[in-house]
C-alpha cells in the first residue's frame, strides 16, 4: 500500500515577514535582519510546527528598496549553518545564483552543510537578471535570458556530477591497513561543457541523504525547462488554483518527457497568510499593516512589477486597459498580479494592499485558520499543490499564529505530519536517496 | 601606560592533527574529518585553552595524498560557522583562495559570518599554485606567481572597500518614519581594476569589530609585499629564531615603507608539539607515532616539497648535496627544511621522522610541557614571535595535553591571557577596530 499523500510546508523566511510594514510591526526589532538569537528562533518556531524546511531567498547586491524594509542580507549558507546548529529535523535551503558563482565552490558549500546538518539541506538554483548584480561581479549586464538559463542547466549537470564524486563507500576508513580512503571509489566529472570545465572530484564525500534537494523557481518556459530537467521542488507562483494546476500538468508532463519518474518533483506555491481568530480580525490585522507600509513603498513595487511609473496613475480608479505584462521582467509575477486585479476589478491601491502592501507577489489569504486550513486543503486535494511555500504576513507572530492555529487543523484533517517522520530533508518531502551514479560528465576512471 | 605585550595563540585544526599518523592514533575515528561533533569538541578544547582564534588550512580539490589521510573536506566557512554557534569567544579564520573566488561573495560571506560570531571572523588569504585546483575551475594551470599575488593584493582591496560600503551609523531603524536605513550612509565601492571591476555597495552591515581581521600565510617575496599591505597576521614558517626574527624585520620594515603604523601586523610561526610529562615520554610518543606512518606517505612528502623522487634515494645516507630548493614550488617550507636537515646532519629519514612523519613542514618540539612553554616564551621574548599557530601531533589529545599542562606554564609566566579580556578576535589580537573611511576605489556617493 502507497503511503497516504502528505502536504509539505516550507517557510519563506523573508526577514521581517512577506508583507511590506512587517517590520514595523510592534515588538518586532530593525536590527533583527541581522541577529542570529532571531533567525534561530523563527526557525524553531518553523521546526515546532514541523515544517518540511525553511528557505532563503537571495540577491547578492543591495536591494533597490533597502530604505524601506530589511532584506536578507547575511549569506544564506551561514545563516542556514547557523540554523543546522540550533535544529534538528527543519530542512534548510538556501539560493544560489547559477549566473555569478563557480559550481565547484557551490558544490562544495552546499554538500558540507548537507552533512553538517545530517541531511537537511536543499539548493534553489536560480538565474540572476539584475543589473545591479552585474556590477557586482566585473559584468555591464546580464546575459540575456536563455542564455541564463541555458547556463543554469548546465551549471546544476556539473554541481550534481560533484556530487556524486565519492561512492558511499569511498571512505575506507581501514586504521591497520592504514588506509584512509580509496581512490578507486572516488570519481572525477571530467565535466568540458559550454560554459564550465570542471574536472573533479570533489572533496567532500556524500551525506546521509545523498545530496542536497535540488530546488528551482521561476514560471517562465526556461525555468519549467530547469525544473523539468532538475528539480525535486518547485517553488511556483499561481493566484488561482487552474493557473496552479496548469503549471503542474506542464511540468509533469515534461519531467515525464525527460525520463523522469512520476511524483519526482514537489511543487509549493507560494502563500502568504494574514490570520486572525476572526475574518474581521483577519482584515484587521491587513488594514493595521497597511496602514504602516508606506504609500511610496507599494508605488515602487508596482513600478518596479509592471515596469511603469505609478505616480503618474489614478490610484483610486479602475486599472487601465494599457497596463500590459512588461516583455523583460518578472513575467510570471506581473501576470497574475494584472490578471487578479482584473478579475476582481481592483484599483491600483487596492491591488498594492491588496498583495501585502506591495511585499509579495504571491497568493495572499486573510482569515481565519479554518479558512486558511481549508483553502490549503482544497488546493493539496485538487492537485493544484503538493504543498506551499508559507510567507507569513509578520514574523514572528504571523507564523506562530499558523503553528499555533493552523497546523492542528492540518493534522486533524489528515493531511500533515503530527511529528517528522524521517530524519533528512528528502525524508519529509517523500523524495527518494539518489543512488550514486558514475559523474553524468565522463567515464569513471580513478583519479589519482 | 601601554598595556602588556601577550602572546597569541592560533589553533591550526588539521584535521585529526598535523602527525602524518594523526587519524591512526588509537581512539581517533577516520569519519571524524566530517563529523561536526568532532569539529566543536576540538574548538570547544581551544577555548577553554583561551586561544586567541582556530584557522583552518584549505584546498579546493581533492589532495593528491587523500589515500593516506584525512583532510579539510568541509568547507571552511560551514564549519567554522558550526563553531561559532558552539563557542562565544574564540577566533574564526578560514583560507579563501583569491584565484578562484569572487570577491563579492567572500567579501559577503565573510562579514556575514562575522556578524554572525559577534565580531569573531577572519580571513586567510592564498593563492592557489595547484593545477588539481585550476582544473576544478575552468583552468589549465594556475597564473604564474607574480599575477596570482598581484590579483590576491587587488582581491584583498576590493573585499576591504566592501566591507566599508556601511557607515557604522546606516543602519536607522526608525520605526516612526518608517526609515530602515539611510542610503546615503551606505557607499558603492566603484573598484575598477585590473582583476575585478566591482560596484558594490556590499549588502551586509559592518560587524562589531569593523570587518573581518585579515591574515596571510607564505613567505616569499610577493608574499610579503600581500601581507605588507593588508595582513593584520601572519602565519609563516621558521625553524630558528633567527630566520623569524629577520623575516618579522623586513615584514615590519616593509609594512612601516607603506605607512602602516608599529604593531598592525601580529607574527605567529607554525610550530608542532610532541607533549610528554617527560622527555623521555615525548619522545616515545613520537616514535609511536612515526611507526604507524606509512613510511610511503613520508616519501610523497619530501618528494612533493622538494620535487624529486625520494624512492631513488638512500634513506639512511646523509643527505646529498645534489638536494637543493626546487625553482617553483613551496619555496620557503624546502627551503626551511633542508637547511635544517644540513644544520642537524639529518638523513633523508630522519628529516622524515623529524617533520610529524611528513606531516607537516612547521618547526617541532617534543618535549615536555616546560620545555615547550620555556621555547614560546624565549621566541615570544626574543622578537622572533608575536605567538604561534599550533599544530598539535594529534586531536584532540596533543591539544588537551597542550591545554592541560602547557597554557598554565604561560599564564604563570604572565605571558598569556588568564582568561577572555575582549569579545572580537580583534580584541584577542590586540588590534584596533577599523574605522569606517570612505571605500577606497571611488569617490563617496550615494548608491541610490
Amino acid at each position: 500500500m502507497a503511503p497516504p499523500r502528505r502536504l509539505h510546508l516550507n517557510l519563506n523566511f523573508l526577514s521581517a515577514g512577506s508583507h511590506a510594514a512587517a517590520w514595523l510591526w510592534p515588538g518586532n526589532r530593525p536590527e533583527a535582519f541581522v541577529d542570529p538569537a532571531y533567525l534561530v528562533d523563527v526557525a524553531r518556531l518553523a521546526e515546532r510546527g514541523t515544517f518540511d524546511a525553511v528557505f532563503l531567498a537571495d540577491h547578492p547586491s543591495m536591494p533597490d528598496r533597502s530604505d524601506f524594509r530589511p532584506f536578507q542580507a547575511l549569506e544564506p549558507s551561514i545563516v542556514l549553518t547557523t540554523i543546522a546548529a540550533a535544529t534538528r529535523h527543519i530542512g534548510l535551503i538556501g539560493t544560489i545564483s547559477s549566473s555569478y558563482n563557480a559550481p565547484y565552490n557551490i558544490a562544495r558549500r552546499f554538500a558540507s552543510l548537507d552533512i553538517i546538518s545530517g541531511g537537511r539541506a536543499g539548493i534553489n538554483v536560480v538565474t540572476t537578471a539584475d543589473k545591479s548584480v552585474a556590477f557586482n561581479f566585473g559584468s555591464e549586464r546580464a546575459a540575456d535570458h536563455a542564455t541564463r538559463y541555458d547556463r543554469a542547466i548546465e551549471f546544476t549537470d556539473v554541481v550534481k556530477a560533484l556530487w556524486n564524486s565519492w561512492q558511499d563507500d569511498a571512505l575506507v576508513g581501514d586504521k591497520a591497513a592504514s588506509r584512509f580512503i580509496d581512490r578507486a571509489r572516488v570519481h572525477p566529472a571530467h565535466h568540458l561543457g559550454r560554459y564550465f570545465q570542471v574536472r573533479g572530484p570533489l572533496n567532500v564525500p556524500r551525506s546521509r541523504q545523498g545530496h542536497p534537494v535540488i530546488v528551482q523557481a521561476g514560471g517562465s518556459d526556461d525555468g519549467l525547462e530547469l525544473a523539468a530537467r532538475h528539480a525535486e521542488a518547485v517553488f511556483t507562483a499561481a493566484h488561482t488554483q487552474e493557473d496552479s494546476r496548469a503549471y503542474v500538468s506542464r511540468l509533469r508532463a515534461r519531467a515525464e518527457a525527460l525520463g523522469r519518474p512520476a511524483g519526482s518533483v514537489v511543487v509549493l506555491p507560494g502563500l502568504v497568510t494574514i490570520i486572525g481568530g476572526t475574518e474581521a480580525e483577519a482584515k484587521r490585522r491587513e488594514e493595521e499593516l497597511n496602514a504602516l507600509a508606506p504609500l511610496e513603498q507599494g508605488l515602487a513595487w508596482i513600478s518596479g512589477l509592471l515596469q511603469i511609473d505609478a505616480t503618474r496613475y489614478d490610484l483610486d480608479a479602475p486599472l487601465p486597459d494599457t497596463l500590459a505584462v512588461p516583455a523583460d521582467g518578472m513575467t510570471t509575477f506581473a501576470r497574475g498580479a494584472l490578471a487578479k486585479a482584473r478579475r476582481q476589478k481592483l484599483t491600483l491601491r487596492q491591488l498594492i494592499r491588496s498583495q501585502a502592501g506591495g511585499g509579495s507577489n504571491h497568493r495572499a489569504i486573510v482569515g481565519t485558520p479554518e479558512q486558511i486550513a481549508a483553502s490549503i486543503e482544497e488546493w493539496f486535494l485538487s492537485g493544484a499543490a503538493d504543498g506551499f511555500n508559507l510567507m507569513p504576513d509578520v514574523l514572528p507572530s504571523g507564523l506562530e499564529a499558523f503553528v499555533e492555529h493552523v497546523v492542528p487543523l492540518l493534522r486533524r484533517r489528515g493531511i500533515f505530519r503530527n511529528a517528522y517522520e524521517g530524519e533528512t530533508l528528502r525524508d519529509h518531502l517523500g523524495l527518494p536517496r539518489p543512488e550514486w551514479a558514475p559523474p553524468a560528465g565522463g567515464e569513471v576512471v580513478s583519479a589519482a
